[in-house]
């Protein structure tokens, strides 16, 4: 039995393709009860963009914090009944930012249409109905969130994606003009993001022809952005990275992430550091699994002027370092692409610890 | 403006993968009259593979000729009014095959809704309602017209594409062991339709990153499967062309074919030559507008031994050759990208015809 994925509905690519929004989203308007939910990253509150939102008279926008945290359970399940209170169904969701705002976006449109808490769709085909229309607008490259068909949230009990076919979205609008004010340190650890998704995606069993032609031609978009004398933010590289951030996901689908995000979302779990870093810390101790794509990140590190934050496990308690391992061990999927079906008999909880003892 | 392309909705990838056709159209059976009807080209009748289509109680099988003519607006109108007349609305429509098969099952899938003649949605967006689910099959690779979003007819006035966003697949089904059996000289000339995509796309003006990602992954795709010493019709090959195919394809959304394809059109119009090779043959006196893609491209033939048709146009009438430069500068949207908005300027049939006279 070979994935079988949904793809994201519609896509419109090119520097300035925001203006088109309004024009978009203006037939769905018709649906629901006639508004529009904006969901974008509180990064842009007053900035220029703010300004160019196309509200119309209902609509509601929400300013999302995504400066520590990660999206929450909580966070979906309040942001839906308190709309849903006030103005009741939308006729659609659209995000505008990070992977923390596309997954926001998504989440909340799936979660639209479902019964009780967020918590119990945290999984695979987990929600019954069809969500509401959705929109994606990435203001940073990388995170693939614009096109995967999993929300990633973290709840009480785990950090975990709503993972099901109402998840991708409706229509992407990849404008590299909004990625321009990034700051340099997010622009490299969220670009990394991609870079580590294409070295664990081609270093596993499911990798295939199909993840490999995605795979490959976003590695070589990231090499271009991040090695070598035209490296950098420039307006070139910001749309080679929208692509790459898009293919690298979209390698991804057919394939899977690895050992690096198992570690990265033990630790985006106790610390709830930022997913772009933790991977980037992750990455970094990862030499017994990824020699030659380290190698490449190191120089990419040293192209740019990037300290990694180091030494961190010598402030951890154990108890800290035993459930990022445990978190970690959890992620199953990961490990057994990236190992084999085999993986429980080549790891246990204190291999995965002593990997975080080395951050 | 940017183009905003609809996608495919659904895609699975692998060898074998036509095993799960059963049950993913399983859950679309309930639509409608609850058949399916399945366009298979007939050059798997009698086959293994008809043996192995999935067919339930009142589903109706149409082998389509493909052997010489295009697909036409008479046999699709002929086609939906005859299965209408039986059997009612069907849940959906399996297209099975190449080019032609895809372009048949897009064109029916869409007049299924749609008042009259298909010859009344030949163009861009004319189609009123959204048509009914379909799944494409493709068993030969390289036409991308399991991507496009448009379904290539020939009427009593033009060849010309229904082209609207309900064209694009529902589900494609991407199993490259059905490409085992094509023979050499059809797997030769339906790659070089990728092949050719990739450079026309490359070499206009509406060439993106977005498209070149696409583009160049494709193209390097096609080299590897038609030159160097792994070159020819290996199992992985077969993976690799179907992928070139897919991405030519989708490379070609958000940029535009050129040259080869109008002259291709003229000649499929007046004479019925079949596309891949009517392709070939017009690309090979583009010496003037592909100097690069045409020396890879000889290159290619002389690898593989195969002898294009040559002096054809010694044969055809002056009323001939002028029939096929009108088709050929009839298709504006080719030339504008390809010379670029002024093209009128640059082009006149006379030199058209003198193209053809090389053929």
């Amino acid at each position: 039995m070979y994935k079988n994925i949904k793809n994201i509905d519609k896509i419109v690519f090119g520097r300035g393709s925001f203006n088109q929004l309004d024009e978009i989203i203006e037939p769905i308007r018709k649906e629901n009860n006639k508004y529009f939910v904006f969901i974008v990253d509180d990064f842009f509150k007053g900035k220029e963009l703010e300004k160019r939102l196309p509200l119309h008279n209902k609509d509601i926008v929400k300013f999302v914090f995504t400066g520590k945290d990660e999206p929450k359970t909580s966070q979906i399940d309040q942001l839906r009944d308190e709309i849903m209170n006030t103005q009741g169904l939308p006729s659609g969701v659209v995000g505008i930012g990070g992977g923390s705002a596309m997954d926001i976006a998504k989440a909340l449109s799936v979660m639209f249409a479902q019964e009780g808490s967020s918590t119990l769709y945290q999984g695979l085909n987990l929600a019954k109905n069809p969500g509401v229309y959705h929109l994606g607008i990435p203001t940073i490259s990388g995170t693939g969130a614009e096109c995967s068909t999993t929300a990633v949230l973290t709840g009480p009990e785990k950090k975990l994606g709503i993972k099901c076919e109402y998840t991708p979205f409706n229509q992407l609008i990849l404008d590299s003009e909004l990625t321009a004010t990034v700051p340099k340190d997010k622009w490299f650890y969220t670009g990394m993001d991609c870079y580590i998704h294409c070295i664990e995606s081609s270093t596993g069993r499911l990798y295939n022809t199909f993840s490999k032609a995605y795979g490959d031609t976003s590695l070589d978009l990231c090499r271009q952005v991040y090695l070598g004398e035209n490296s950098g933010q420039t307006p070139e590289n910001a749309e080679k990275l929208m692509v790459a951030s898009l293919f690298g996901g979209l390698s991804l689908s057919y394939s899977e992430v690895g050992v690096c995000h198992a570690l990265s979302y033990g630790l985006s779990y106790v610390f709830g550091t930022r997913h772009g870093i933790a991977n980037c810390i992750s990455f970094n101790v990862l030499d017994d699994y990824y020699p030659q794509g380290l190698q490449e990140f190191r120089e990419m590190l040293e192209t740019h002027n990037i300290s990694l934050p180091k030494n961190l496990a010598q402030t951890w308690t154990e108890e800290q370092i035993t459930k990022m391992a445990e978190i970690a061990y959890a992620l199953s999927h990961m490990w057994d692409h990236a190992l084999g079906v085999d993986w429980q008999t080549k790891l246990n909880l204190d291999i995965i610890k002593d990997l975080f003892r080395r951050m």
